[in-house]
């Protein structure tokens, strides 16, 4: 393993406050962009818990949580990382371990915390437990699309060089590299399973798959006449691929820059049809039994939610929760829907089955959600 | 709502042991058989936490666990519903609620526990609070392979008519009741999208599906030349269905009395081939990931586990646990796997990457391993 390549800052805080005996299976947390706070909520209780604060810049944060359902890892824009106790609600540490960062994962048994990193370019493994770092991993290139595999792995994207790289952990550090994933992947996910890699591209049409149970994994081309096309197309209109809906035994992709959805069947990766939909879409993402998928859209029209069957790949219900809807977060078992609307400050939340709302919760600036549940997945 | 039909017998314990404040996302519970207790364990330290005594005839127990990770739900045989505080490590709720009982399930909004029941048949759904009956469903027959399904309903099945019952608690108690599902269906399972409902049949070769998306399940006949035979066949050779293996595109299904099991196409539910095995399969698990399946035998070769490749449907391992292997349970992520060795008196735990024995637990005459990650998946 490589040793420390950067002097990094590390805070660590020993908390003072105890709280209620708890169990935190029905928590999560809600990211406060503007506020570079998280709200502790239950999930069951439909209630907030506690204001955690002093996290840095959380303009594109995201999280993920270690096996017990105890800590958070929040992955600022800033380079933070943070460690986050929701037992006794305070930060046990933070290290500022790069100067711009996008994204993390946690190894399969827990034990390793990586980050991608935009500057300098590379991936950061740290040990769960103490935030020590355990291996350092430069590119040379803007890191993005990094996910957890099965195995104590992490798989990871050079958007310069298209590169896609599968960090072996499980004994000594083995990296094996995967050229000719396109011109400028921007964006990754991992299917739930851990098999699928799937690349967008900035600079060509279509995206590219890897099956990582072949021993030498080959990229795969996937909907080639398909993507960001000739024209120029500002970045922030690419949809986040981590919204990319699994409906058993299909993908629902974001069309990018079309009012429209995309069907891909899981096996053959071959598109099996369109849903026109009511702006650009945003996140596509599935109710956890997969029989309806829920869309948000770009500004202007991102005030609205569509709901498709999967089914019959048909709109059955559309309404409007409110200005700026970012995001929308399943319980783990599908029976309701929370949904952020950042320009209303509050999170709504909705029965999946009749639509009802059932409450609002009160946030500042309300962007990511993350159920605990998300500690028992892969690649999210 | 039906009301209260038979008396039952009501514990209700109030807890007065305190524990820390913590988190069970990593915790589990071991059925011990023999004495009636459980063995709450910590998965990642692999160490046992508490021994909770008490539980009445736990011979063919199994339990689902509250959304929060807190409480379980225990079935035993004897037709008591315990419920097991993991947090203070006590029994906090006990009904004796029928006679003979087999099994249970959870409604995916967390707040309601239903039992079925032999004697008398028929289910019993009770407040996950507070353990009062809520609705009382007499069937004339032994109920088997009742599952919880999206959208706060169970299904069940009737040993004595073939029909199968979808209660619906959305709203008022519904009942849709679909017949001809086959001769004397003995057990039954539902897929991990809560979509597809197997039944396994005693009286006739085959199985039966629904598809609860339908708006009218209508019985869908597998495997028709498949199952008991002519032959006259003792019960306790038939496989546990909740022990077939989802693969992403594939069920695996122990084959009944003989040494194989069979690989089912999950989409036209045709078979696609079948994998010789060194004895007759009670369980064929799949680990989490899909890549690999766990399959433990009948007496007398029942020390022993195969693990199959799904990709090549080859047995790529084979190892000797110990005497009476009965239960395996994966870790979500599916790093390791605990198997229950009874007569051995142990649990052991592999890494299920590199097969290397991780650690054992000493646990007297263990059976069931639940894992508190039940909690957020369907149909368990």
């Amino acid at each position: 393993m490589k040793a420390l390549a950067l002097p990094l800052i590390v805070t660590l805080l020993v908390s003072s406050v105890s709280a209620e005996t708890t169990a935190t299976g029905d928590f999560g947390l809600i990211v406060e962009r503007a506020k570079g706070s998280v709200l502790l909520i239950d999930q069951s209780e439909r209630t907030v818990l506690a204001r955690i604060e002093g996290l840095g810049d959380l303009s594109h944060a995201s999280l993920v949580y270690s096996s017990d359902e105890r800590f958070a890892y929040v992955f600022g824009r800033d380079g933070g990382l943070t460690k986050v106790d929701i037992v006794t609600r305070s930060i046990v540490g933070r290290v500022v371990q790069a100067g711009n960062s996008i994204g993390g994962a946690i190894s399969d048994d827990g034990k390793l915390v990586a980050v991608s990193n935009y500057e300098p370019g590379g991936v950061r493994i740290f040990d769960a437990d103490t935030l020590q770092l355990v291996a350092d991993i430069p590119t040379d290139s803007k890191t993005i699309g990094l996910v957890d595999a099965p195995g104590r792995r992490f798989v990871f994207t050079m958007w310069s060089t298209g590169e896609t790289w599968i960090a072996d952990l499980s004994g000594e550090l083995e990296i094996t590299k995967i050229s000719n994933m396109g011109d400028r992947p921007y964006d990754a996910l991992i299917t739930a399973n851990g098999r699928t890699y799937i690349a967008g591209l900035f600079g060509e049409d279509g995206l590219t798959a890897l099956d990582l149970w072949d021993e030498v994994p080959e990229p795969i081309r996937v909907l080639p006449n398909y993507g960001r096309g000739q024209e120029e197309m500002p970045v922030y209109k690419m949809p986040h691929l981590e919204g990319w809906a699994h409906t058993g035994s299909e993908f629902v992709l974001p069309a990018v820059g079309h009012h429209e959805v995309l069907w891909i069947d899981s096996n053959t990766l071959q598109e099996t049809g369109r849903t026109q939909t009511y702006g650009q879409p945003v996140f596509a993402m599935a109710r956890p039994d997969g029989r309806y998928v829920w869309v948000n859209f770009a500004h202007p029209k991102n005030d609205t939610i569509q709901v498709i069957d999967t089914v019959t790949k048909e709109v059955v219900h559309e309404f409007k929760p409110g200005p700026a809807v970012l995001h929308m977060e399943f319980t783990s078992r599908g029976n309701e829907v929370w949904i952020s609307v950042r320009d209303a400050g509050k999170v709504m939340v909705y029965d999946t089955h009749s639509f009802k709302k059932l409450s609002e919760i009160s946030a500042n600036s309300p962007s990511g959600i993350f159920f605990t549940a998300r500690a028992h997945r892969t690649g999210l």
